[in-house]
């Protein structure tokens, strides 16, 4: 099992609904083995069976570790296979042996609002963004809050793990990737801007904005030219308007 | 007063808050006579004082007439002059003294999420979009949520106040402008359009979509190319890939 293209969901509505979904790829379940049986234990049971997912069962502290949310999982969890999951790692492999193919990435950087990551996840996949650099740290995890804002989208976004924000960019930057911040007060506007190699545009939160390391560390500083005296666009609709709009 | 250019805020924080935005024109604070004083009451007077702004004292019930929220205005309310508001009636009129100029608006229908209203007013005014048709029926009230959601832009933003979507789309049409809908099954997408004539772009709800009424009447049906399978995108995204583009 490739980890890094899975993801555990949980919960039993949840995962009832990912077994049912023909377009995921569930490829094990997870019960617990104190799960009191009939009622919606048997419906997971049963949609796990016709499509020949295999079963696994656990005590309740093996089943808190695979679902990392023990308070939560109610007793069932469920490996995804995610084919467009990757990690910094096995990103950057690819890069270097194909350093020709230009990309159009994001880098999130402090985002914790789990509704702003899910709508850029889903304003991304739709626009064809060929990664989301997603920090362990930092930003909202991957969980059942994102995945329901993301409306399934989620589950086949090109998402590159990664631990943390800045050490992504810089290894990004050192293989000549070009790292774009969003700041209202620089000069450059986002629709002007000509991609000429590839670029990562970092995603800030709503308060605070990217972080200041990354900011130095950035090439570019692009904004987007906005009226009315309006300061700031929310972060998904800023990631919409690179993904959709930009070059 | 001119009441098409009024949004009557209320609630002690929000009260506060908007007669300190150097921003916004308050004019008028209305207090309920039984209100203690002091406190959070005395920082409200203070502040509508120091900028000369009248104070109106009204009973319980005649407050939550002009607040038109008894249960939440905490016996405080005020007028804040919108100079950019308008009703439908105006918005005719004008446009029938001037009709060559050139404009493109919004019409949200059914939208009953505050957040995503106020996230399109947000993104409509930073985007400069002329005209936010804005149905006092089938969508979410213009309110605290609404208002907290556009991160204050509602106050600056045009928002032409109208009965409801269907006829204000028809009186539109009649005048010869552009009823655009967006369908993802449509043949023609948006960034192809070519804006010859005024048009107004429909908004639905998230789950329905724009009305069948509305979809009947439009002369326009307009698609977002999306990859990777997404069917959707949020409507404050979608109305913001709309104003930003082809300006």
């Amino acid at each position: 099992m490739d980890l890094s293209k899975t993801l555990t969901v949980y919960g039993r509505k949840p995962v009832l609904e990912a077994l049912r979904d023909p377009t995921l790829d569930p490829h094990r379940l997870h019960l617990a083995d104190k799960n009191k049986p009939g009622g919606i234990i048997s419906e997971i049971e049963t949609a796990a069976k016709n499509r020949s997912i295999p079963i696994a069962h656990h005590d309740r502290l093996a089943l808190s570790r695979i679902s990392k949310n023990g308070k939560q999982d109610q007793g069932v969890a469920l490996d995804l296979f995610c084919p467009n999951f990757s990690t910094l790692d096995i990103f950057l492999t690819d890069f270097e042996r194909n350093p020709e193919r230009k990309f159009k990435a994001l880098l999130l950087d402090g985002i914790t609002n789990p509704q702003n990551v899910g709508m850029i996840i889903r304003s991304s996949c739709a626009a064809g963004i060929d990664a989301i650099f997603y920090p362990k740290k930092s930003v909202a995890t991957l969980g059942p809050l994102v995945i329901k804002a993301s409306v399934g989208t989620a589950f086949r976004a090109p998402i590159v793990f990664c631990e943390e924000a800045f050490s992504c960019a810089t290894a990004l930057k050192a293989r000549g990737v070009q790292i774009a911040v969003m700041d209202s007060h620089a000069t450059l506007s986002l629709f002007e801007h000509q991609k000429e190699a590839s670029t990562v545009f970092v995603l800030g939160g709503e308060t605070e904005g990217a972080s200041e390391t990354i900011k130095n560390a950035a090439n570019l500083s692009l904004r987007i030219p906005m009226k009315n005296g309006v300061e700031s666009l929310n972060v998904a609709v800023t990631a919409a308007l690179i993904g959709f709009l930009s070059q």
